[in-house]
């Protein structure tokens, strides 16, 4: 009985798999830049939610812009996720917004056999600013990832888009179906 | 065309219903006490949040400590949620944790034919203060409510329960499927 | 030359004396009270200061709503005060605003030869929450330490009184010249 | 007697001049540039302080970056204040740490009979960050600007600098005394 509810309630694992991108560019104060210097999701955003149920492995993979990234850097994405399936848990990735939706068709078009559920995200405004979205879109994307059937996805600002069916919206600051 | 992409990207309703608890506390300067006194939510959560794809409407009906609702206030919420399923959009529930589960208890035993999402939230720590998880499951509950096929749950921490199997584990703060 | 610009750029000390009040109330997720339970500025405010030439004392004396403090309370933070003198650092006081100006006054009665700037301040909102004045308060108690002249004070809202010239205006949430 | 507690208690203006620098610099979502674009402190920052007693007037003579401020600028600035000296309010001067020290100096040398305090401060970290300095430094500077004595300063990181014996210290992302 103890047993059964210590299994009903054991945390699951999610993995991150973090590229750069807006949501984690971090300022310096010695040279004013705002850039794109490894991952800091941990302290910035993790730290601050509450996850009893949730044990998060970060894997940091790349740490760029998105508009500097090319197909070298989708086939390294691609080929950590078709890799990490085997862990057999959900998979988030943080990517910059304006390739998203490129690097996520290339993942749908080249991963075999998702078994997981992959949920694209980022932010428009970096982690760290008062007024960011990076903390709604990672707690967004950490619950879709349990919540959503295998196969690969954006999730962003509370909405599910299913790739390849999805573009981001410059003028509107958002992603949008198509 | 520009019609079609109009109509996928269209904004969708979720009701919020608003009973008190701890999760919508608020402060008074005057005389130092920290109580329900009405809903803040739109001020302190909603308008922090970026929603294009959602139209938020909130639906006050208590503004009670759990702890000090009784039979009567159950029968309203029950019935409040029951009348709102017409409305045909899911239905997120603030509500105190000391009694959430009971309540939702009360609403899966007494709500005929359940046809739309209707997941109860709420918080250890009152919206706006700084370490408040009020922010993390308002997010967490509006996406689970466009994700989850009709029927009551718990959404807290990241995680998802189905009512009625889930209680609230006070040495923990924070709920557990049983 | 080094050694002078070291000398010049040399930390100061300034003791804070704690007694409780608004401005230290924290609350219990456990039974959801607000309470005075100890000192927390090192970690609610200190931490996010950039103090680099400021040494922070920090004495913790009482934690009381200044509501239920008595004249033995007073005594004590007097008794606290005149014996801290011989440090020789400026002293800044935590302390609640409802009886803040009547220890201040008492202080200023029963003190003899203050001899360095002596900064009383509190907060109308607890350290913690969104909204709170604690952070400024704090801020500009420890700067009119640095600044003002040997007395009795009371440093509130970006304004200085010279106790004891002042009194708390309940309807305005502020402290009043009289 | 009402009269004369009014005057008592009536507020005070305060001049803020705003040139640009960090402190003011703003994140665009569209094209990710962090820049100078005009004035937000009443935004950012006085909206969220309680100034009962200060009536705070914003000037805005430039939004630059202080690594791209030449002599002009410079001119302009001391000419500016020079005129506001009329106003016999106590001036605070938001600009870029890099040259502020210059700046300050040459307001130093090009101005006769400086008639109030004359307080420059700026930040490290752009306000709206989560561990921006402007608000900190902000509040010391308005507080500093009723307390010092006519003349030219430096107000940060809770310090007090007189002009011109100060400089930025680069590696210890602060101001000392030279």
């Amino acid at each position: 009985m103890e047993q059964k509810n210590t299994l009903k309630n054991a945390p699951k694992d999610i993995l991150i798999i973090t590229t750069g991108g807006t949501i984690e560019k971090t300022y310096d104060e010695f040279d004013g830049s705002l850039e794109n210097r490894g991952t800091s999701i941990k302290n910035r955003i993790l730290s601050k939610l509450r996850l009893p149920y949730t044990n998060i492995i970060v894997h940091p993979v790349l740490s760029k812009d998105s508009l500097y990234m090319d197909d070298a850097d989708r086939k390294l994405i691609a080929e950590t996720i078709a890799a990490d399936l085997e862990l057999n848990a959900p998979i988030v990735i943080l990517h910059g917004t304006d390739t998203m939706a490129l690097t996520a068709n290339y993942c749908f078009e080249h991963i075999q056999n998702i078994t997981v559920p992959v949920v694209f995200t980022g932010a428009m405004v970096p982690m760290g600013f008062d007024d960011t979205d990076a903390t709604q879109n990672v707690t967004e994307a950490l619950l879709s990832a349990k919540l959503l059937p295998p196969g690969i996805y954006i999730s962003f600002h509370n909405q599910i888009f299913k790739v390849p069916h999805v573009q981001k919206n410059k003028e509107k600051r958002t992603f949008e179906e198509i």
